[in-house]
């Protein structure tokens, strides 16, 4: 079907067009982004969450929240103390950049250092509409099961760092880290990995002493 | 943009078509057919390898798997004791109705009571597109949190019927089984719900003996 084929290729363009309008607002506003995909349930709220709670002393963190509907995650992330805007995508299965530009049309960036983006919770579409965030960000989460990476091989080959969530489940799941492991790193070798539980909060300190490293930096070279 | 609108609306009826082709085509043949959705790594393929293993002395299964890449699952499913044949979408994030077709040029479906149908892992998309099979049905999980029908209310709506997995990781989770309850009950009233969990196998039988009633009754309809 060579028309819709092309149909989708234009759609493509156009986003990509507009990802790298959403990257320079965000470079001259000194804003550092991420973009976190993951399956409905994996714990992206609940990462947010936590890395709210820790950096909001230090960063200015604005949060936008894409979802089908309700704005139930945007109300999680203003109760633990962040900025937040909700994008109720009306059925569609995941954020692309002309959703993006209308959400940070909606901050002041000036305001912000860290822009959290929570992508709608799915494990195929969000990987091919970049946004023009900074950093692509997986959270998968035990649970799951680990035969993911292979079975959706286009989300973990493409994100540049991939949160392992709900590691204080793996008691009660046969969940297999060396065959997960292998997987992820035939598709994205040397992956920076952070395996993390938000409830018990096991190996949260990673993660936020990365992300704070990665705002700092931005900060300093916007500085200057 | 009404033009892209018109696309997937064209897109939409050249689907229930064919849908329409497919159950002409499984009613023909006195098959009764399930589709399974759910998102990823909640169980489908658990699901289907424990309902094989316990209904394959009664009727005769065949399985079509769907997904991004890999015959993982279908692989399970000839473990199990079934006919199956895989799907690999090659990125599309669910099955259609000319897929289905497709699967089902494989199969001799004089040979067959029941077909199950695995959709890809993903809570929206599937929703939309109709197969021709005589039951959708959702796999929901326990880890997945209780906000999922508020979330995904497109997926909660369109079902004939829903499993709750999982309910073995009930202690070790914070899952308000009454708040999910109530979103479920706004969108799909009286939906026939089994709570079971594949790994303890508490609670399958239930969802066997409803199935199972569901190909006998396709069946004598069909021998008369």
């Amino acid at each position: 079907m060579p028309k819709s084929i092309q149909v989708v290729e234009k759609i493509l363009d156009a986003n990509d067009r507009q990802a790298g309008e959403n990257r320079r607002l965000l470079d001259s506003a000194g804003v550092f982004s991420i973009n976190l995909m993951a399956s409905p349930g994996a714990g992206k709220t609940s990462v947010i969450e936590r890395t709210i709670a820790s950096l909001a002393g230090t960063f200015r963190i604005g949060v936008i929240d894409g979802d089908i509907a309700t704005s139930l995650d945007a109300d999680r992330a203003v109760a633990a103390g962040a900025k937040a805007v909700q994008i109720n995508t009306g059925g569609e299965c995941h954020l692309d950049a002309v959703m993006l530009q209308y959400g940070l049309q909606q901050f002041e960036l000036s305001g912000i250092d860290l822009l959290i983006v929570e992508n709608v919770g799915n494990l195929v579409c969000p990987a091919s509409f970049q946004l023009g965030t900074h950093k692509n960000i997986l959270v998968a989460s035990i649970p799951e099961g680990d035969d993911k990476p292979y079975k959706y091989p286009g989300m973990y080959r493409g994100v540049d760092a991939l949160i392992v969530n709900k590691i204080d489940l793996l008691p009660y799941i046969p969940f297999r880290m060396k065959y997960f492991r292998q997987g992820v790193e035939i598709l994205n070798p040397g992956v920076v990995t952070f395996n993390m539980s938000c409830t018990t909060q096991e190996g949260l300190l990673p993660w936020l002493l990365w992300l704070g490293e990665q705002v700092d930096h931005n900060k300093r070279s916007n500085d200057h």
